[in-house]
């Protein structure tokens, strides 16, 4: 008999989770919320129970490998959620050992950002590769490092924090860390809005932007703008792209992979953003990298990839 | 019978070589100019000529076990040295094959900071670990990177250049790569004696090194004059270690390392460069990974190191 295996990825609003067969088929999926859970006993109470009723429709437990989850500050090595700022749950959380006693699977949970390159690795872009970076460009920037084949944990579980490197020395302030310049500043979504505002700001010329209430200025209203000629909103694209571009260029310089394999929301964005990222990949990077590094985006479907990613990471166990 | 294996470090100016037992030990070792050797080929016939007059010494070439070549711009993939800047040879240079053909062993040949990298996980600074990153301070800016206990070559066996990543956007030129504001622009030996040009430039502040000639103020006169309390040249390795730390912090929250092993010349400007370059680590890596990663000086017998991580190779193959 054909068994499954079960992906968690957990977020700061919603965790998705779903049942995956051997091949990367999502065959029962559902959502609860994370953030309306105080404590996570309550949380994992509810998922027990929402997840048992997907697990029953494809024979029972007994037939589940085991549950992969991916959480923002995950460590494999630990199982433990640490000190995530966007989850309601403060602290160190054993979250895999909880999750183990709860459901009396294997559980194995790393980072969403190292789940997400195990998905593409396995079933998306990144098939067949054995050195890439994947970057998720959402509401903050994460990444998943795979080199020789193997995910990059570092000596703590904590590698590939790349969107916390600074690529602008005492440029914009990140207000989670207190730091100055680094990557997460610019090229997520937050990021977008504020190189939105501070381009208004700093000039009287006319732009669809300024029409938009501030709590509605987002990638979305900015990429809608650009799409209409709007010349700010494509200039927002233009510098935001080139702060990656300038990033990626040291990334390539660090474990010259094959491919960066781009995700999340800021990448519906298209060419606005990935043109000008292109080319200051290549003008930052020494002549042995040039014209040689991919830069594709995840053609998992969205809704799937991060319970792919999750489930991914238990046929590996 | 015990078997031994060659180790070879081919600099710019000088090629070093030696026998090593499976200890650590180097046994015999010698020099040859790499520099008066225009043409590769003359090069390895005298490279034979020296090398089999040591393997002699140990029982002839029965004895061993292979060779281990650690060259600017190596690539461990291809065993071809490509595009060196620093050696005399351009082009693509088949040296892995060369090598083989004419002594009829095994050759492994990979990058010299890769071959450091090696050499400290045997024999040096990092021996036990499995995630280090290895940077060494000379003329130039090398780096080789170990994550899981392996060498990280990347898709093309050209990861680790660490040196040319972008510290300082639009910063200091450097000549050799047309980029601004590279690591090695700042953190080499060429790099201080800028740094100490510019500082001597930008006052008329008294300093020891006015009186030293141009082209005699080099690392070690910093060093010297820093010794004797000059405030100037303290600035100058103040200023190095700022940039090497906001480089180390990125590089830590890339792959997360136990270590930073540093090697080469302008370690020893001890704690005038390091004392900085710590702070400056600290301070610009968010909280997870602060006070945690050692930043160590090589403890490997300068002349015996480079022989050493080459001929590590070679117990790898």
């Amino acid at each position: 008999m054909d068994s499954f295996v079960v992906g968690v990825d957990i977020g700061g609003t919603g965790t998705k989770f779903g049942i995956v067969d051997n091949v990367g088929n999502v065959l029962f999926s559902s959502e609860i919320s994370t953030k309306k859970h105080e404590q996570v006993h309550t949380f994992i109470d509810e998922l027990h129970e929402k997840l048992s009723e997907l697990i029953d429709k494809v024979g029972g437990f007994g037939r589940i490998k085991g549950i992969g989850v991916g959480a923002p500050n995950g460590n494999v090595y630990t199982g433990n959620i640490e000190y995530a700022p966007n989850l309601p749950w403060k602290g160190v959380i054993p979250l895999a050992k909880m999750l183990q006693d709860k459901f009396r699977l294997p559980v194995k949970l790393t980072n969403d950002a190292n789940a997400a390159a195990v998905g593409e690795m396995m079933y998306g872009a990144a098939q067949g590769m054995k050195d890439f970076i994947m970057i998720t460009l959402g509401t903050g920037v994460g990444s998943g490092i795979v080199a020789n084949g193997q995910l990059i944990y570092g000596h703590d579980g904590f590698a590939g924090e790349l969107g916390h490197t600074t690529i602008i020395p005492e440029g914009r302030m990140h207000p989670g860390t207190g730091k100055k310049g680094c990557l997460e500043s610019y090229a997520s979504a937050t990021g977008v809005t504020n190189t939105a505002i501070e381009l208004l700001a700093s000039s009287e010329r006319p732009s669809l932007l300024r029409g938009v209430p501030y709590e509605q200025l987002n990638s979305k209203v900015v990429f809608d703008a650009a799409s209409k000629g709007d010349e700010i909103a494509k200039e927002v694209f233009d510098f935001t792209g080139e702060i990656l571009g300038r990033a990626l260029a040291n990334f390539v310089m660090f474990s010259s992979p094959e491919a960066i394999i781009l995700f999340g929301g800021l990448t519906k964005s298209g060419d606005f953003l990935l043109k000008p990222t292109r080319e200051h990949l290549e003008a930052n990077v020494i002549q042995i990298f040039q014209n040689k590094v991919k830069i594709l985006v995840s053609h998992l479907k969205e809704s799937d990839a991060a319970i792919l990613g999750a489930s991914a990471l238990v046929w590996d166990m």
